[in-house]
């Protein structure tokens, strides 16, 4: 897949650039491929997908991905992938209502970002890049919620395994976003640059996942990018200046 | 539990409102019990528990209640409740870092808003009153991938067995909710009105589960609705005015 992709980007080079498919599944092999991605194919980093069904971003096997991203200056993209065979309760046998896909995607997405804050990641990492999808799902929305209950929950004692640096809710900001809501959305993007930062939110659509092949996608993103009540140049970060400096582009 | 409540409303009467309680395994008991709330107790509604350990809202059990709410003119409050013995992972047997809790229940709070809005409950009682915990959880955030991404999803033919009038993001209009975002978050609520409309946000400040028992989300969210970009009458609305049309005060 990722040689097949290279000679996409060596036929288009001004347009494309190439993100790696991982073997996840083999931390080893994982690691070697996302060096001869970048190193030998000239890829800006890697996608790894996360939900129920892939590997938590906790799990030991993804440290020396951490360490390889940051040692090859890349940068990684995470994409939910819970599957309708998950149940939403435990009398039925498929989701319903698509709402493994609506709900249950930003929830992967969000858990995964729950697993790379509380696993130390960016204590032990602090410049390495991840790209959420879907404007950082539920994070910016639970700001709050993540900064005053977690300190009233902690003295309860559930399960807590961590030791990274407090207040835990910083650790969030450290996550790179997408613009891509679906649709219409402005208020929903200022939620998500309030909360990473300007620096940190890049022009995405989901395209071509719409009626119109994408087309909706892509020009309500823009509407939405355009409404939003933010500087020129928080506009300019998002549609392009970010995505440059971070791909080292132009 | 209903009748201990009724007794510290008649000490408070001009302080209190009674919510009950409800034997929802047993529908029968279930809709004799609201009847009796309300009928004899002078209670304004009730509340169920939501999430995957709970019954889920589309249950056939739950179209009987639905009715004696229109009924009775009283309203439905629903509240998260899973618990942290739903792991997050299938390698782990309890949720880890609070996720069940910051994160899994507004997730049950909008799956059981799914089951409802499918189900055509607003079809069939378009004026019954549901209200919905934490700004009506992630729905509002949710508002063009509602809109947009299931009329390109509805072809695949997953399940999606539903009657109800189109477009389906509509149904999610008719749920009120309150004020309750565990701290400082005016964009969230702003979010909520504009989702939802100025009539259908309550105030609710989820006290006392902070560090300082209840006077963070309590003061927080008072300064969060004073911040917000909405007319005043909005603000009175949500103070006030909508809780007093809705449970006959004054």
């Amino acid at each position: 897949m990722n040689d097949e992709l290279a000679a996409v980007i060596a036929r288009y080079p001004a347009r494309f650039r190439g993100v790696a498919i991982l073997p996840v599944s083999d931390p080893e092999a994982m690691v070697a491929e996302l060096h001869r991605a970048v190193r030998e194919l000239g890829f800006v980093g890697a996608y790894v997908a996360v939900g129920p069904t892939a590997k938590r971003l906790d799990h030991p096997d993804y440290e020396h991905l951490y360490k390889a991203l940051v040692d090859l200056d890349a940068t990684l993209w995470l994409h939910p992938s819970r599957p309708p065979i998950i149940p939403d309760y435990p009398d039925e046998k498929l989701s319903q209502y698509y709402e493994w896909l609506v709900v249950g995607w930003p929830y992967d997405t969000t858990s995964a970002m729950f697993r790379v804050a509380f696993a130390g990641v960016f204590d032990r990492y602090p410049t390495i890049r991840i790209v959420t999808h879907h404007h950082g799902a539920f994070i910016p929305l639970l700001e709050a919620r993540l900064a005053n209950a977690l300190p009233a929950l902690e003295p309860v004692g559930l399960p807590m395994p961590t030791k990274i640096s407090k207040p835990y809710v910083d650790h969030f900001r450290k996550f790179y976003c997408d613009t891509a809501a679906s649709g219409y959305a402005p208020k929903v993007l200022e939620l998500a640059v309030d909360f990473f930062g300007p620096d940190r939110v890049l022009f995405g659509s989901d395209a071509p996942f719409d009626v119109q092949d994408g087309r909706i996608f892509i020009s309500e993103t823009l509407r939405s990018i355009e409404a939003m009540a933010v500087p020129p140049n928080t506009r300019a970060a998002i549609l392009a200046n970010n995505a440059k400096r971070i791909l080292k582009i132009g």
